[in-house]
């Protein structure tokens, strides 16, 4: 398989560079770049600096620009470009093949919405409804069928997936609050004040609280999915650590459920699946799923109320990672090809 | 003034003798601990060394053990003693002089609470109703007339002072649900596997949620002062920093009000506190109040529910430095005495 | 005293403001930026926001731009300018009163060493030797006399002030070979990638090393007034800390000297400096400086090499709190005024 | 081949199974620990939990204990005990088969300085000239017919590499002067105040300078094989990070060289190892070997002095990746098996 990467400079592209250099799958890798078109990858990914492993001359080839990647006629994109750009990048691709787009342009089902949120008119409002949202674990049948995936961000990956089951199985109350902790890769490599090391370490602070934050329609969208009165709040903190994201939500009970219950029902939607773990009556912490693709979830049951928790690393489960599971689903790969376990001791 | 300082080898007791240094109203300082009597403080607090500072000479004394501090019939004390140990010694000094107690004993009001908190029989059942739950900016009046007073913990300090005038005034409904993040000198200066560096950098977790924390039952009865329908959970988390604490809490709010509104209200009760600060619309960052005792406060209205924030030092505003500050109000001197601004860029 | 504070908005000039907040001798402060007049301190600095300090008024009027402060004609002037900008507007503020630079304008004595070492000609050559090398302990009596101090970098600070006394006794050779590690807020609050939390949290790096960085001449320039065959190798390295320096020197050292001889020639040096603290036989700890004017020092000798240790507060010792300890010294306060002692535990 | 991990619970144990699971030429691991006997490994190892991969049933077998262990008769040994207990159990395991020691026993070759060094007689000083010093480049050949392998310590290992070519072909003099920089992870999994987060963060100091550390005489020892002069001295120090070891050493030209004489020493050497990354004319950053058994080396050219650069992950290169190398160099295995490349961005 040719498979492309758009925007393979910022942490999210270089990342899939990485794991698409491990995956099995993948005979050519097609770094692309406008703003290093011409360099080689290892010049500006200096951690993969004249390594001799096998499958270096993957992706140690030169960046290419978009309209030489479009000509090289890949079977498989991953668009790593900023909104807007993304989509346009991802409507011309599709000519040749299947694409993941992990922007936001794909996400939000409703160009209204979108148009609202991103204060820019959608550029292509008839793909919205041949994208399938790509929340690996829960629309995996839909992803096996799709052309183009819209890979969900982080703060929604990580947020939906312990609620889903609960809310469809009539367990929670779905006005749920849901208090998020990012670390500050998640702010990408661009160049801010408010994101340097002296202003983030020894530091955390909320922002975008409420109904404020772009995620906040994407998770409302789906969790109106399975419960029409949706109506979540969602604050998201920065805390000063390089890679992981914790989601802690308080949601009432609709019944009366043991722990079991609630396991029980989680087992039941994710059991298969090789990248969640239900690790009640464990708690979660961020270093177990730091570097690898695991989503892990656990909860402690109030009675009135459920604390429900999930923690995955933002830049993979959140991002690159989550993308390459939805390019094995759609391509009938192994869930877990080209993806790490869990190092971090 | 002549005062002793209980228990000061950790970081609290190291806190509070710096901040007695700085203190005009105090002329002796006696540093009291068991394991380093006979050596002097500068010793043990390596950065006070070879200071040439005026009031050195205050704190860089030799510890001394209990009975010698007794013997010394020192005017005040604070004492930072474990649980249960700081009872015996609070009920002792109180012959002498007043005291503030910085550990738990003094600030659940039932003494079946207690035991059931903290495992053990209360040993002054009946000095609990005599003592005053510090909350210095909430109980200013009743702190000046006591003689035991309790310093609360970090985490009620810093959820109770933004809710108990919204609930009080019938603006958010009782039944909160509080979500905290601790840096981990919280957690003091024992040697435990869980505050190693290489277990908490780069990681962060929840702990003892929802009713599971010591601190609830002191939060749940606080907020019950002003509302019988109180019933909050509280959800605590670790996260890589050494000094400070969020709270990000999530209410129901009771009527239509306008942020107008809720901002009055806490101009209302703390408009002339010298150490509480309404940011909003701004929000908070715990690196403003590092070092300083400020408790920043701020909050986000979304009609149905109120987000509300807040910040502490936990050390300072959530131990020593609210401490001082009990110390002043049940003096006499300003509260601002002996304490820091914010430093911190 | 009305004291102005050009290039107010950075670390080191935020900084200042705060140290002068806190400082008897000073009536009147002007805080200087073209880039926010109009503006109140409080609205860039965040942390002072709302403090009821009694001398807030001091700082938290608004930033004026250059020429509204040089019509003020105040009577001290610390310039926090880019360099070159910063010469510029000492020259002109000299007309009124005394002033402390923290740029690099006016610490190298040779024009022509500047310019090699700066890429440009130096706009003001004959100020050159007025200007007093602001090392404060070792240059006292000179900084007295002083209107133009120039006050030194971060690192040659702490590199200087424990090797000029070693070499000016003969005891160890001038060939030394410095090891330098800082803290981040180093760069600035300028952004950039290599600054990024992501970037830096989790890495360490060399950077500039041996006679590349533009601290080596002004290294060099120092001990050469002690020592003709001065002949350092400087190499500073990145470590993932906000706010600390420490520097570990190799030297060789030139006659049979003890321990005792060594202390004893530092203590006839520093000995009665309040801001300089020798620690042998313990070493250094950067904590124990953090936050204050220290500079702690430290050494092993091996017989046949010497290793010495140097740690300060680069945002402080290495910048602001130097530049107040000059201001000290050359209007007569004692040295220690408007500056705080250590406080992190 | 079946594997056992003698002392499999703290940090160097744990990734040693990890990179086991990893490994395609081990069929079998045995977990050992006595404190843990009877647990699985994932319930000691969070992170590995209830992981799907196919090689975790290799690793989440039960712990045992040493004697289980031995009747089991494993073909290949790792022993990451504490040093003592190592020999004891090394000498024990090679009857059956081949052993990784990655405590210090068998490091140094003269038992009377391992007395000196390390307070205690060496049980068996027989074993010490059969034993290979196990720096797997430089002694690569001697590995392959070792059966007793002493895995370097992780400062030795970052010193010697870059080292060893230069004073064996004379470039640099070997009074060499080194200074490392170590995450604290290198200090165990043990409960020590001066490891708590709360002590490290924010804070780096130097530690057993010049001759003081125990590894001196091992980096002296095996200096003394290429120079009989050799006479370094050794200063550590602790900064903030989890993983990462930097090296920078000062060293005196014996003869004008140039950039690429340097360059060609290590290409000669080192060219064709997979693990090692010469970098000149870029420096060194941790963040690109961690996680990874990279060193990556570098160094500035002064015509004087040389100052050079090397970086290890110290739990990989300077630990469990240095003993798999070993392992797989021992057992004829490609010398990247089971390892992993640089993923960290």
């Amino acid at each position: 398989m040719k498979v492309a990467v758009l925007g393979a400079t910022g942490y999210t592209g270089m990342m899939l560079l990485r794991f698409l250099r491990l995956h099995n799958g993948v005979d050519t890798v097609i770094p692309v770049s406008s703003s290093a078109a011409g360099k080689r990858v290892s010049e500006v990914d200096r951690a993969l600096f004249s390594s001799l492993d096998n499958k270096l001359s993957l992706t140690d080839g030169c960046y290419v620009d978009l309209d030489t990647a479009f000509s090289l006629r890949p079977d498989f994109v991953f668009s790593a470009l900023p909104h807007l750009a993304s989509a346009i990048a991802c409507a011309r691709f599709l000519e040749h093949g299947k694409v993941v787009d992990l922007s936001a342009d794909f996400r939000l089902k409703d160009a209204a919405v979108f148009e609202n949120v991103y204060g820019e008119e959608h550029p292509f409002p008839e793909l919205l409804s041949d994208a399938v949202y790509g929340l690996a674990e829960w629309n995996k049948e839909r992803i096996k069928e799709a052309s183009l995936v819209a890979n969900p961000g982080c703060y929604p990956t990580a947020s939906l997936l312990p609620l889903l089951p609960l809310i469809k199985e009539g367990i929670i109350a779905a006005n749920v609050s849901i208090n998020a902790l990012s670390g500050i890769s998640g702010a990408g490599k661009s160049a801010k004040v408010s994101s340097l090391f002296a202003e983030r370490t020894e530091n955390m602070s909320p922002y975008l609280p409420g109904r404020s934050h772009r995620h906040l329609p994407e998770i409302a969208q789906e969790l109106r999915e399975v419960s029409e009165d949706a109506d979540p709040v969602f604050t998201p903190h920065l805390v000063p650590l390089k890679q992981g994201m914790l989601v802690t939500t308080v949601a009432y009970l609709m019944r009366d459920v043991s722990d079991k219950d609630i396991a029980d029902c989680y087992m039941d939607y994710y059991g298969e699946s090789p990248w969640i773990r239900i690790r009640h009556p464990e708690l979660v912490e961020t270093r177990w799923v730091r570097g690898s693709n695991y989503c892990d979830i656990s909860f402690k049951n109030e009675g009135d109320r459920l604390i429900i928790f999930s923690a995955i690393d933002n830049l993979i489960k959140g991002a690159s990672g989550q993308a390459i599971e939805n390019m094995n689903i759609m391509n009938g790969f192994p869930e877990t090809e080209g993806l790490l376990p869990a190092f971090e001791v």
